[in-house]
């Protein structure tokens, strides 16, 4: 019985790519470090930068006609760009509804016929291609989102098509592991049982992604790859104000599967705008069976809450540090002033409530009281945010001005030690900028300290033991959520009960970073991003659940003899 | 860092069963024939087969004193046998739904840190020393359910082993394909980043297991053994009519935790009655994270819409037979009739709705009229129920009176061609007894053939065309889903037509099935059983993701150098 539909030139991708990926499945069990494409901007050629800055530049106030979809209509984006507060004046097609969801579906009854090993192959080849993009996405994530370069090229760049290969590993072992084909036989008595088995991976349905404006590319890739792969169409619905960089993703895919004959719609950019916004339209069409998204709890909650649907969800986490005892305050200092500037705060894994015993806390010189631990952090803080190269090159710009009103809305509620305020990027004199605040939250504000306030804050709160504040990440990890978590200690036994009590609360969670070691960063092929345990996520890049909730495998038996 | 609960006892169990596990997780891979307990009853010694029968007799009309939780108080069952209509007289200790969620979180923080390999080594030592009751087991099986005693032996006993060592099979692959801990290093500039990261898997939370009163230990096991595996505790809650089979298997777990110094509550038996049922307050309370339940739509969907639960469901489905043309309908009568019989239809796998083309079947002989197909089918059911030693070794019994009752009730709604009678039980004088109606619905009744009708039954349902049927199929599988299908054809482009259409409608498909094989059975290490695709069941035994979605990894990293 032959089901698939099959393709000889597709197939030769598959046999092109087949060796890199098995090398990165075995990198993704092995977790040691590994990559698919180097983060150094110097591995890449001059001739690459150069023709990446021009192809964003020649893309600005044009429409952005590299899609093969369908449009009914010209859209012009809501994007402006953080550092020149200018909009981008890029136009995108939009469709309807109703036109995204059965083109999907069309494309969803031969996408499920093709061989998985021809879909790792495209799949595979679309990420090599998509790499000689990564300048272009640098730029336009850059102007998107906020974020410095290095980051911007990183994150959407290398970082993401890691993630993106990572995803395909795991997809690839989760499909391979059945055989597509088996012949079962049984003596029975005189008789002779044969039935020929065939085991058939097939999607649940269509996948809605829903984007978010601060990480556009990072945070879609390893879903859109993950349902591409198990072949489920997918509809990415990017944010409004961040549509550029992964528009460049689709138009990549699209182009390769017009090449190797196959619809265009197996992925689609459906854009929308902050004054017509269609993803409450979509995630609730019965079509769509598979959501992932980033972004607000709020809006979580109400994806999570739709009937009948597969969700793959990072909402909102309030990240903490615990200082119990630390070799070195200074080193400590700065790692955590890096942490909690680096894209002013805007990464979901940045740290917030810093907990610091008021008995102070311990090194090989003494004790710290807790002033000179506060002291110590706004001192690293005011350094980094002071400094005319560091700063610009690690907070970079603040996304929209509702960050700032944020930050700004908090300092009526605490201490303030350290003021937010802007500093001057020395490229972009119209920059939205802000530097961190620091401040001190007393127990009678504890509520405070129970939100995330998504920007440049770092929040430190006096507690009456490290113990104590074990407890407190064990209840807010459990209650809110948390993306990530650092302790500092010295101490065998309390890193051990630390350990213990944040992993049952599915806290990640990292002790004594330090040096150029941050704990915003999760790593493709080692770390696992989100967990799935607690309030903050309900999946992990890229767990084997990542992959397995998105399809099923049929079984069709075909009976021989009997 | 060691964060677990060690016991060179308890490993030396993994040693021993180690191997043994590994073939499992092979057979799982390879899905050719393999299991790891013989289902022959000839297989087993006299001896066991009269012990077996002993403590069967020897637990009648006494409290089932062999489990080691607390109790706050004896309960008589519900259980009554479907042969002798004499209540089984055994009473349980019951405790409160509180007391049952305590004792499990208690035992969650115990469990949740025991090596994985440590529990996989006691939930093997516990299959084996379970197999040394498959026949108090089968005989308790055979007085709750009313199955025959073939299948009261192989159901409970060795098919049931075989899905719980599976379940543990492919928890193993799981669990061991992320490595423990491993050292992550990086050469950064003139620094060297050295960070030990540890992996963790931890369950969601506490399990609840629903059971059903006609498989109440085959459909058990796979889902407790994968709770287990990944240190969920689990509260089995049986039908309060078939309490004793499941209860065997509590007591023994119960008995290898207390050896090897783990809390009995590892797993709990929460039974409940009739007229008092326990499982909405267990379902709801917020600590259940993890409900494995088989039976009825309409509570399944209660359950589903349960917020904040993992569920892995086993509903009601309307399950097809499609004959378009066969080779000899002599033996494709007389096999669908054995499937249609066996356990009088009270299987989930049972086919309902037979498709016949008015225009005929086509055969090497030429066409057969829809009549002729229709008698064929009836002259088959008809020998079988009429056989003296056939009827009992495959009707068995009702396991209630409300099956006879729907049976009936559906009777009034159809063309009645073969009624459903009583048949004499050659053993038991009061068994409660039924041979299967065949029946015939037209076109103004076709609502009837869209609902599962458990019992015995045959519906015969004449069709415009083959294809005709096929699309009908298609959308019975979409709105109210399949957990079986057969097709009878000798056309490879019908086959391939329907394999196609219906496999995108998630069913798992049989065709041609004749013989010795049958439709109803799906085995363990070859056989997935539910696909997770349709609306019949949310889950398939035993794929990754009824593994998977049960814990998660969770990353703990520990920066040596930065």
């Amino acid at each position: 019985m032959d089901l698939y539909h099959i393709s000889p030139q597709r197939a030769t991708l598959w046999e092109k790519h087949k060796a890199r990926l098995e090398e990165a499945k075995e990198a993704w069990h092995r977790r040691t470090y590994w990559y698919a494409y180097p983060e150094d901007v110097k591995a890449y050629s001059e001739e690459e930068a150069s023709r990446g800055e021009a192809e964003f530049k020649a893309q600005l106030n044009r429409p952005f006609d590299r899609l093969l979809q369908k449009g009914r209509r010209w859209v012009v984006s809501d994007e402006i760009s953080p550092y020149t507060r200018e909009p981008l004046g890029i136009s995108y097609p939009q469709s309807d509804v109703g036109e995204w969801i059965g083109a999907a579906q069309e494309a969803l009854s031969i996408w499920r016929w093709v061989p998985w090993s021809e879909r790792l192959g495209l799949l595979m080849e679309s990420i090599e291609r998509f790499s000689r993009k990564f300048f272009e996405v640098g730029h336009a994530t850059l102007h998107t989102t906020g974020q410095a370069w290095m980051m911007a090229f990183q994150a959407s760049g290398p970082h993401a098509a890691d993630r993106a290969v990572e995803a395909l590993a795991v997809a690839y072992e989760e499909l391979s592991h059945i055989p597509p084909h088996v012949r079962w036989e049984r003596e029975m008595g005189r008789a002779k049982a044969v039935v020929e088995k065939y085991f058939i991976p097939q999607p649940e349905g269509i996948s809605l992604h829903i984007g978010v404006s601060t990480f556009p590319v990072w945070n879609v890739l390893p879903g859109l790859y993950a349902s591409l792969a198990v072949g489920s169409p997918v509809i990415v619905k990017p944010h409004p104000r961040a549509i550029y960089p992964i528009a460049i993703v689709v138009a990549v895919l699209q182009e390769i599967f017009q090449e190797y004959g196959l619809p265009v719609s197996i992925v689609q950019l459906a854009v929308d705008t902050l004054e017509k916004p269609v993803t409450r339209s979509l995630a609730e069409h019965p079509l769509i069976r598979i959501i992932d998204y980033t972004g607000g709890t709020e809006f979580g909650q109400y994806l999570e809450a739709l009937p009948n649907k597969v969700t793959f969800l990072e909402k909102a986490g309030v990240n903490c540090v615990l200082l119990e005892s630390v070799d070195d305050i200074e080193s400590v200092a700065k790692n955590l002033a890096f942490s909690a500037s680096l894209y002013s705060g805007q990464m979901c894994t940045a740290p917030q409530n810093v907990y610091i015993p008021r008995s102070g806390v311990r090194t090989p010189q003494g004790v710290l009281s807790y002033e000179e631990v506060a002291q110590a952090l706004q001192k690293a803080i005011e350094e980094l945010a002071s400094h005319p190269k560091a700063a610009p090159a690690i907070l970079g710009a603040l996304q929209n001005d509702g960050v700032a009103e944020r930050v700004h809305r908090l300092s009526t509620f605490v201490q303030v030690r350290r003021a937010a305020t802007v500093y001057a990027h020395p490229q972009f004199a119209q920059a939205r900028t802000l530097t961190p605040i620091v401040a001190e939250v007393q127990t009678a504000y504890e509520h405070v300290t129970r939100e995330e306030h998504f920007g440049p804050r770092l929040l430190l709160i006096p507690v009456e033991s490290a113990h104590v504040a074990l407890e407190i990440l064990y209840q807010i990890a459990r209650e809110r959520g948390m993306l990530s978590c650092a302790v500092y200690t010295t101490d065998a036994g309390f890193k051990e009960s630390a350990a213990r009590l944040l992993v049952e609360a599915a806290v990640p969670l990292s002790f004594n970073f330090r040096g150029q070691v941050f704990i915003n960063q999760s790593v493709a092929f080692s770390d696992f991003h989100g967990t799935g345990g607690n309030p903050a996520s309900n999946a992990s890049f890229t767990d084997s659940s990542f992959i397995a909730k998105r399809f099923h495998w049929i079984g069709v038996r075909d009976c021989l003899a009997g």
